[in-house]
C-alpha cells in the first residue's frame, strides 16, 4: 500500500541520494535550473533520500560485490512505494546494475547511460562516421562498458600513454568532491578537460555524477563535454498517483 | 507508526523543501560542503520533500491567510513519521509560523531565525553595544519582524531614503532565482550589498533562502553578510531510530 503521505495527485520523482551527497545536490540543482519556471510551484517535485551510507560502489564491483544493489533497491522501493512517479539514481556507477534495478521496480528508472547515449547519437553527423568518444568516470565505470564503446585506439599512441595518468587524475578529482574539496577540484577537472580536447574526440562524457557537479562554467550549451549526470530530466506520468494498492 | 522503510538506525534529517527548488538544492550544497568529510558515508543524511506547490508565503501572510502551514505540516510530520529526527525548511518566510510548527512537531525543528541570531549576538563585541543590523528578505519577512530587532533608524537619513528601494530591488532578486535566473540575480545582489556595505552596519541578513542560494563568492569567511538559510545545520539526536510506535 503507498504510504498514505501528503504527496498529492501529482507523483513526484524520486531520488536515489547519497552517493555522493555534493552530487547529489547539484543534480537538484540542475533539475531546478533546466525547469522553465516562473515561480515556486511550477518546480519539478521531488523526494530525495540521501542516506549516505552505501558500500563505495566502485570498490565494491572491483570486489565482485553486490553489497550496494541491496540497499539502492531498499531505498528505490521506498520512493515508489511512497508515490514517486519515477527514479533517478545520481550516480553513474550505481548504473553497473540497472538491469537489476529497472526489473526490480514497477515505475521507470531514468538510465543515465542510455540517455548520455541517445544524446550523443543525436549529435552524429550526416556521415554517420564512428563517433570518437572519451569517458571519464571512475574506475568501474571504464573498466565495464557503462557508455557507448568509446573506442579510445582511434586517438592514436600520444593518447595510449597519457590514459593511465588522466584516469589516475579523474579519480582523484573525484575523491576530491567527495571529501568536500569541489573549489580545489574544479580548476583541476578544467585542466584534464583542457589536456583531452586537443585529441579532438566528439564527445568527452563526464561519466561520474561528481565530475558534471563541478563542472559549470566548464561547459558551453554546445560544448563536446556531456555533463552526463544532468541528462536525468524526469518525464513523469501524467495520471494521477495510486491512492490504494 | 514510523514508515518501515530503510532509514536505518541513524535517523536522518527531514527537509520540508521546494520554498523554492533551487534555494532548497543550494541549502543541501551546503550541507555537503560544511560537513567534514572523507567520503561519502560521512554525510549527513536527509530525506529532502520538495513538493513546491505550497502557496506563496509572503503573499498568504500579507493577505492574512494561513494556507501554507497546513501544506508545511502534512510535510513535516510526513518526515518525522518517516523517522527523521529533525526537521529543516529552507525558507525564511515560512518561519513566520515558527510556533505552530514547533507545537506540532515531537521532533526538533531547527529554527532558522534563531540561529541566526545566535551567530549574531556571537559576534557582539565586549562593549555589548545595541548592533547595527540591515535585513533583506520577502516583504513579510520585513513586516513581521522574524529576526532580531535590526533598528534600521541608526543608519540616518540617507539610508532611510534609499531603503524601500533596496526592498524593491531585493523582492525582485528573490523572483529572479525563483524563475531560474540565478546567473542574472547574482550580480545584481552583489551590487545591492555592495550599495550598503557603506552604511557599515555589523551585519547584512539574507533573510530568504533565495538570497543566501546566490551569494556564494559575495561572502568571506568573516564576512558581515550572514547566509542565514545556510545555518539550518542539524544537531540530531544521537539515539537509535524508534523502529515502533
Amino acid at each position: 500500500m503507498p504510504f498514505a503521505g501528503p504527496l498529492g495527485q501529482r507523483r513526484p520523482l524520486g531520488v536515489v541520494g547519497g552517493m555522493g551527497s555534493f552530487a547529489t545536490a547539484k543534480f537538484l540543482e540542475s533539475l531546478a535550473r533546466k525547469r522553465r519556471a516562473e515561480k515556486d510551484q511550477d518546480h519539478i517535485p521531488y523526494v530525495a533520500l540521501s542516506l549516505p551510507d552505501i558500500t563505495d560502489r566502485s570498490q565494491a564491483i572491483s570486489e565482485g560485490s553486490d553489497a550496494p544493489l541491496q540497499r539502492i533497491l531498499e531505498r528505490a522501493h521506498w520512493l515508489e512505494q511512497a508515490g514517486c512517479g519515477a527514479i533517478a539514481i545520481p550516480c553513474n556507477t550505481a548504473h553497473f546494475w540497472v538491469g537489476e534495478i529497472k526489473q526490480a521496480l514497477s515505475v521507470a528508472l531514468i538510465d543515465v547511460t542510455e540517455i548520455t547515449a541517445k544524446v550523443i547519437c543525436g549529435r552524429r553527423d550526416a556521415a554517420a562516421r564512428e563517433l570518437r568518444l572519451i569517458l571519464l568516470g571512475t574506475n568501474a565505470t571504464m573498466q565495464h562498458s557503462l557508455y557507448p564503446q568509446t573506442n579510445e585506439k582511434c586517438f592514436g599512441e600520444k593518447f595510449a600513454c597519457c590514459r593511465a595518468e588522466f584516469q589516475r587524475e579523474a579519480v582523484q578529482i573525484i575523491a576530491d568532491v567527495k571529501s568536500g574539496n569541489a573549489v580545489e577540484a574544479r580548476p583541476k577537472l578544467k585542466q584534464l578537460v583542457d589536456q583531452i580536447r586537443p585529441f579532438a574526440p566528439d564527445a568527452i562524457i563526464l561519466g561520474c555524477s561528481e565530475l558534471s557537479a563541478i563542472s559549470d562554467g566548464l561547459v558551453d550549451d554546445d560544448d563536446i563535454v556531456i555533463q552526463s549526470a544532468f541528462l536525468l530530466t524526469p518525464v513523469l506520468p501524467g495520471g494521477k498517483r495510486k491512492t490504494s494498492s
